[in-house]
């Protein structure tokens, strides 16, 4: 439990390298997460070499831990394996839609975790790089991934060389309901969320931004409407050209 | 690495409960894995009432871990208490979109599998039941979740009360990639998954069904491409139905 209670995201790492056994034992580590009916849907991609990571850069938007990190890795629903296997097995493979895409989403994610907590429990440290969906394609394009495989997710990762405080989270009895999902008054969303408005570090972000709230901060700057649904639409057309149809 | 290293997905439970303080520190643990932007778009729904447990084990086939482990958490993806906290704060939300889904659902499952470690290390059992996507609607449903949610998926959680042997995986170097995905030929593939077609398991199944591969156990039996479509199709009108248009 401690290894998951003092995660942090670690955005600036130390020049070392990480071992090639430590780094396959970790996620060896990964695969042992559940996957659906054993099938293991999943790939991953480890970006080292300077002239790929040149590539990924942009596509991460230029964000600096993904230049610093020694190593990505890119976590990758995959269907083309287990569809080769049945091919050739005299078995019809009926992988090409949306239901098989979430269930390869989801076994390619369990993995991603198990690394995060497996490299933490080693010393590493790691940041999630969301960017990974909003650049699906052109991150296709450098890794050449085959039909019926997805980006899902990257982690950069590797010794860390800062020690950040504990992330602010809201109180637990705003994430659990008992039975059945009670919804949330107004009261009960200004509490939850008051601890996280009144940081230093919020206030100031609202205050940088010209903005009146910390909301506005989420839907003005970070994560607006019109970039949200660019994004949906071009995430969409390439789930559908990696033969995901629906 | 120990926990992850070994771990089994238990179907039998005892009947033991689990103490609330225990399940309120794992599932405490879960909230410290990585989410985006630290929006923690999820939600937890603890089943563990008679009534409502009987509405859930059909919508989960009648698998008989959904009935017989004392607790369920159904893991939401949710974008509602994060738009409700923008709506009240003069920021206006944009979340109702494919992206903004599946960046909830990546944040739910981040959850789920840091809860999973956490109750594997505190002597607890679960198995996923990825029967939840099957059965969305009906779920959402029974659990009353509302616009702008989604459940991504269930554990049944429990003190074990059997042993089982740790699961095949294909070896490491079937899912790793160094820099770019270097596709499988029908040799690799073989070799891949020889272990598991070797197994007395497999060839059980493969007997049993009448059939010629254990390919065709997965092709022909446990998820065929005609259930996938259905299952596919319900889903997508479950998603946008919760609010997420696409």
């Amino acid at each position: 439990m401690e290894t998951l209670n003092k995660h942090v995201t670690i955005r600036n790492f130390k020049e070392k390298q990480i071992e090639e056994s430590l780094l396959n034992s970790i996620i060896f580590s990964g695969t042992k997460a559940s996957t659906s009916g054993n099938m293991q849907l999943y790939s991953v991609v480890i970006s080292k070499e300077k002239s790929q990571r040149e590539k990924l850069l942009p596509l991460h938007f230029n964000q600096p831990v993904a230049k610093n990190a020694p190593v990505l890795l890119t976590f990758v629903a995959d269907f083309n394996r287990f569809t080769k296997w049945c091919e050739i097995n005299n078995a019809e493979p009926g992988y090409n839609n949306f239901l098989s895409f979430y269930t390869a989403t989801i076994d390619a994610l369990l993995v991603a975790q198990n690394v995060c907590i497996a490299a933490e429990n080693s010393g590493l440290g790691i940041c999630y790089l969301g960017t990974t969906t909003y650049n699906a394609q052109e991150i296709i394009d450098v890794l050449e991934l085959p039909r019926l495989t997805f980006p899902v997710t990257t982690i950069a990762i590797g010794y860390p060389d800062e020690n950040p405080e504990l992330t602010d989270r809201i109180s637990l009895n705003g994430i659990i309901h008992s039975e059945k999902y009670s919804d949330y008054s107004n009261e009960v969303i200004n509490e939850l969320y008051s601890r996280k408005e009144e940081l230093e570090s919020s206030k100031k972000f609202v205050q940088e931004n010209g903005l009146t709230s910390l909301a506005q901060v989420f839907t003005d700057v970070r994560y607006k409407k019109t970039d949200n649904e660019f994004f949906s639409a071009k995430m969409l057309d390439t789930i559908k050209k990696q033969g995901f149809a629906f």
